[in-house]
């Protein structure tokens, strides 16, 4: 991954309603030293952080990402960010992407220990190339996610419905499914409930429905998935949340991962077993979720 | 807290035999810039930690913690900590801890994202004032930990006796206990079984037996825990690991949340009801944990 471009952002309240902020974030080195050893955020992973695709220099969906980091803010108690802030750093991140695919991610930490305000910052990088996964698909393993189906509602301090920096389970997750000579893995609840990739959310295919694990199951609810549905609706598919067994993606008549970089890649295998696999179709989903969006 | 002092250590494999690692660590400023963006401790809490306590310049178990250090990188997944350097690291930042108590805190992060090696670097700040924990205890409410006691073993991709630096979890129930109007929480598991606090181990007295939760529960091995039953054991009471139900501690004798900074602090209550505090004998306690110990 190339680092291209970086800039930190000054500290603006919410309710802070200018029109131009762009005084208030500064471009940095993004190799080069920027952050202090006291970040909460590398001591405790404790900040929230959302990856935005960009596409021949169009970031996809910001604001569908900029609210789910307002959510994220709200279940881990941290200052409401300013969504207008953000939207002009992303824009400024936007113009610094060439032609291609890139990843902006914005990152929002607890701040400095025992500082006054909470840091933020955005990068730009250039995509990994993920045409193989999207053209050929992925063999995914199920992985136990430790919790039931009941703990988001009972333990809401597990905050898992916040896309927190608090990864390292969701990056051992991958290297457990690669041990396994898999490409990815889908989280299960210890109840046998259909959850999540580690970076990615799960759609399957009924027939001409498709469904994807509800977000109250301590899920996040997938910026590409929704966009995806939306595109689904249109050509006049059915689209539906639900709670799902592991037999519903063993049974699946086709299964994604979507995310906001890899796009949608298919899923060929689960455990080992074949899954049916839509070459075509997936090709068709991928020029979508590579064609604009707002 | 007031940053004293950092130092950033250069890569060194575990079996490189050198005795003088001086050269392979630089003091840097703790309050400047010195870690970038691409950081996989800030972006994804990909990597480990340990605090050691420093009491009048002398670092408290170092080696206990070392050794939890390379446990908690093996179940990582990341290369083998060199502890010989780690130790002439820590023996240096010792030295520049003032009289009174401080806290080293040892980081190893999976490095920049596609990076050929991790970072790794250590800080020295002065220790929060705990006299007030230790004089008058701590109020603790009990808090779901989300997985059932059976998860640590099926699912080591959760890494939950890994001391990583995913702690966003950690830090809510913290802020959980706050709103309930208590000091600390202490974890269960979703079947009722004692955890730990979130930075700390829980020790429960019954007649003249101390029991704390066994390791293998997905829990820490406490360094402060360790060193405190050695204490015990010479002063002739019994000491044991067990799996231990919420009741336990309700019906103790006395407890404790013991860790390597706030050392030992009395639990007054649990959810609101009291709990017997034996005020003088916490303070042997705490007089042992301020001792010098190796």
């Amino acid at each position: 991954m190339a680092w291209r471009y970086a800039l930190l952002l000054a500290p603006a309240a919410s309710d802070d309603a200018r029109t131009d902020f762009s005084g208030t974030f500064t471009p940095i080195d993004p190799s080069a030293p920027a952050l202090s050893v006291g970040e909460l955020s590398t001591q405790r992973g404790d900040g929230i952080f959302e990856s935005i695709g960009v596409v021949d220099g169009h970031a996809q969906e910001v604001s569908a990402h900029l609210e789910r980091l307002a959510h994220s803010a709200r279940l881990c108690d941290l200052p409401v960010p300013n969504l207008g802030q953000w939207e002009q750093a992303v824009a400024a991140a936007a113009s610094e992407c060439p032609a291609g695919e890139c990843v902006i991610k914005l990152i929002l930490s607890r701040g400095v220990e025992h500082g006054p305000t909470p840091t933020a910052w955005v990068t730009v990088a250039e995509a990994a190339d993920n045409t193989r996964a999207r053209r050929d698909g992925i063999r995914v393993v199920l992985l136990d996610r430790g919790y039931d189906s009941g703990a988001p509602e009972r333990a809401p301090w597990l905050l898992l419905g916040a896309k927190t920096l608090s990864y390292a389970t969701n990056m051992a997750a991958i290297r457990e499914a690669h041990r396994r000579d898999a490409d990815d893995a889908v989280f299960v609840t210890s109840d046998g409930v259909l959850l999540e990739g580690p970076t990615s959310s799960l759609v399957l295919r009924q027939g001409d429905r498709f469904v994807t694990p509800a977000p109250g199951a301590g899920i996040l609810h997938g910026t590409t998935q929704l966009s995806l549905f939306a595109h689904l609706a249109e050509r006049g598919f059915e689209t539906d949340y639900a709670t799902l067994g592991v037999d519903a993606l063993r049974e699946a008549d086709a299964a994604w991962l979507v995310s906001s970089v890899r796009l949608a890649a298919g899923v060929t295998s689960v455990d080992g077993a074949r899954l049916p696999y839509d070459a075509g179709f997936t090709a068709e989903l991928n020029a979508y979720l590579l064609s604009p969006r707002d």
